[in-house]
């Protein structure tokens, strides 16, 4: 393979071209390193894969901050290498997931929003090197990213030292798609001056003084292409009850027409939903998200998104091919931003997003738990949830009503962890319908969300468990002996239906 | 009592002066009404008496929102004649409470910052009638708020009409303390130009069309005194504790020498904190919270404290006669804001706070319960804490490490409810010392958490619970039966102590 050495337009900064087990070597046990990286998009391929062949031969450890989940395998290699101390704010690889559930290494989930800032507030370790993904590198030293922004500019900011990954299989057209804007030090800082998701108010790459960048490696691995399975049954209902939601809101004058920006979390759920809004009548819809998918893309070509705002771009094989063989047709109606102002509680309240976000269970009162099966196992993280429920316009949570074959409730009595409390919880959708529980008290939100969201196979246990509380009283009703019941049912018997109360 | 027509300029309005009773008389069944008054200071006195007369021989029921809890027996005296449909969204009254407990009414708990945003995006029930205390109203109609803004900005944009209560009691030098900003609609709106606590960037006063203002009535009964108690040894303490922590933050330059804007939840412990301060060599402090009690006024009167940017004045009665009668010497270090800028995301996050807020209890990997008494009967409410927490630089939690004798302690292992997620909890200080858990995973957090916070009587329990839950595994791990034993055993036996695993 021969090296593009246009893509470094800094004529200095060729010389520090290495392979990547030479990159690899400079990583000392006990460092903490900076990957770009969100959501299977923009992450470094070469570097990784050095470093986890190094720790055949070496024993070390190392802290691993990304932006969210990587793709290419890295956080599977980097957790059976087990060359982890400490990983954050995100993961969503199966093996890493049983490594963090067995206690093997520390993940730390934090809001996709806080990390930067904490960076900042000198309250994480110090990052040792950022090492980025890139299209090319400058003149002056500019970095421009690939299909993800991420936490690469903080970490750009704060590391000692900058590793840029060229990957010659992303397009150079992607140059001019990023906006990097730089948060000033709290109490000194100016009000973000983004008022629209097309709003362009920083830089069109990562500015950094060249001399910090003290090696450059090329690979031209593509991304991994996303997992998002297409709707089913299931998921095209949960999308059919939240366009009607927003129907009825635009009727009564609640929305405008052509409704407010958008988020969508990942995942196929939320990727259905979006998926529904093409067969609806909204137009001159606006996204304003962290990461795109498929669906944003499809509405795009549908002529029904003008504009997509996000950090990450995550597509299928299929969609990939065609988006990044067309480019030109898309650069025009897209930004990527730091997911610093992507999930900023700043523009999300001010933009007044309806927010789209997935759960994994919620309760009775409207709490939702996000990240936790039977409240001890780590799914993947809060991502990006959390920035968004609580600041946006209308907090959607969906989820399908049932697992497992009927075996779990997603309705349960009491949540066995909480992500989102009932102050942050909006609207609540399953494919039986929606419950829309702004402005109620909690015992009101009860038979809102059993009658509507609930499967039916499980509405009577979920009303004996009330009637039971409501016995007892309070604000929030509960029979506390039985709260966790339909969990422990669970794990003993493999069910949580025909529970008999004690 | 001769009426002070001079504190209203608008001659036609003078005409608009009836008595209470006939205030109240334009009450009908099922109306909103939208209340001045945030944590006893600033509220309506003289209607909700004639509300609550007129109750006495007839049946109605009203919703009252309010900004955030009510002085002079308002609350009390509207649960116990039975006219409230709903209430949000905050109160923190003994008779309120038992009946909020008891279903006899609906009550809504909400982030401070949220409500005005709800009535904005008409989620919440039409006001029919704002009902502000004020200083005085101007020629224009600008009405002029006493000791608290809460939501009246809000409601008095929002509602079919207007009553203004005059009180006379309030000083009109109270006038040019306010700030009213008014936000513009969420996908219009500009950033809010406020970035440091002394900024004033609304008018002095809520200005209406006058002809929306269709009564006014006076008063002249002086807010409510606070109930906080003086400093004890346990307050004393935690104070200690947090100062010691801050003294560290800045010694290892996380902090600078006058540390950032403060903010502090309601109550004696938040006040027991912030008199620590008076006695530390920390200089030059600014406070950017919601309610300014006594230990700020006294920070002030020590010149340790340069400016203090709030939302209401609630002082203890000593305290109230010394701050009205100089109030020249505060104006110039003081101003009142609508809830929705004192509380908002926004600020909050751009000034980056330290905030101290209280608990109920907290679990072993951070949790905070905030409102709920063994997971079901309503304390107070949500109120700023949320709004706070999630977005300060430092979001600091305090509690005494047990209650009811020892027989409760504040540090669980599993919170029977949760107000504050993991995420949003960086700092725990009981009397026994502080935990530091920013960046730290779930098992990194327990030992923390145990060994400095917890009740050296509920250690050895504490550690129990968790070998035995580490023995299940996962990223936060629980014995699901036992996660709420602490709770059950409270109530069945009275105490957590010395509890036998099954």
């Amino acid at each position: 393979m021969v090296n593009d050495y246009s893509r470094i337009l800094n004529e200095g900064l060729r010389e520090r071209v290495v392979p990547a087990d030479v990159a690899a070597s400079w990583i000392e046990n006990g460092m903490t390193l900076g990957l770009s990286g969100f959501t299977r998009a923009g992450d470094v391929k070469a570097f990784p894969d050095a470093l986890v062949k190094r720790a055949e031969t070496e024993s070390f450890k190392v802290n691993v901050f990304t932006g969210a989940s990587l793709g290419s395998d890295v956080d599977k290699m980097f957790a059976e290498a087990g060359i982890i101390s400490k990983r954050l704010p995100f993961q969503a690889d199966a093996t890493m997931r049983r490594e963090i559930n067995d206690g093997a290494f520390h993940f730390v989930d934090q809001h996709l929003s806080h990390t930067a800032e904490m960076l900042r507030q000198k309250v994480l370790p110090k990052v040792d090197y950022a090492i980025l993904e890139a299209v090319s590198v400058k003149e002056d030293g500019t970095i421009i990213p690939t299909t993800s922004v991420g936490n690469s500019l903080a970490f750009a900011q704060h590391a000692d030292g900058i590793i840029v990954e060229i990957n010659e299989s992303q397009p150079r057209s992607l140059e001019g798609v990023h906006d990097l804007y730089t948060l000033g030090q709290q109490g000194s800082r100016d009000p973000i001056p983004l008022v629209s998701p097309e709003d362009k108010i920083g830089t069109a790459g990562i500015q950094v003084d060249p001399d910090k960048i003290i090696g450059i490696i090329f690979t031209s691995q593509l991304d991994s292409p996303s997992t998002i399975v297409p709707p089913d049954q299931d998921t095209r209902l949960i999308a059919g009850h939240l366009i009607d939601f927003l129907k009825e809101e635009v009727e009564i004058g609640r929305l405008p027409q052509n409704l407010v920006p958008l988020q969508s979390g990942i995942g196929s759920v939320a990727n259905a939903v979006f998926h529904g809004l093409l067969e609806s009548d909204f137009e001159n819809l606006s996204v304003y998200s962290e990461v795109l998918q498929d669906a944003v893309f499809d509405l795009i070509d549908a002529g029904k998104v003008n504009f997509a705002s996000g950090c990450s771009i995550t597509l299928s094989e299929e969609k990939m091919k065609q988006v990044f063989s067309n480019f030109d047709n898309y650069r025009n109606h897209l930004v990527l931003r730091p997911q610093e102002i992507s999930n900023h509680p700043e523009i999300i309240r001010r933009l007044g997003l309806i927010s789209i976000n997935t759960a994994i269970e919620m309760d009775i009162y409207g709490n939702v738990n996000s990240t936790h099966v039977r409240g001890t196992k780590m799914m993947n993280g809060i991502g990006g949830s959390g920035d968004f429920a609580r600041n946006s316009r209308v907090g959607i949570f969906v989820t399908k009503s049932i697992a497992k074959d009927g075996k779990v409730s997603s309705i349960v009595p009491f949540v066995s962890h909480v992500d989102h409390t009932e102050h942050d919880v909006d609207i609540i959708v399953t494919e039986q319908g929606y419950a829309d529980l702004r402005g109620l008290a909690p015992r009101e939100r009860v038979e809102l969300i059993i009658s509507r969201c609930a499967h039916p196979s499980y509405r009577e246990q979920l009303y004996d468990y009330y009637q039971a509380a409501l016995e007892r009283g309070g604000h929030t009703p509960h029979v506390l002996e039985e709260a966790l019941s339909w969990h422990i049912g669970y794990e003993k018997e493999g069910t949580m239906q025909k529970l008999v109360r004690a």
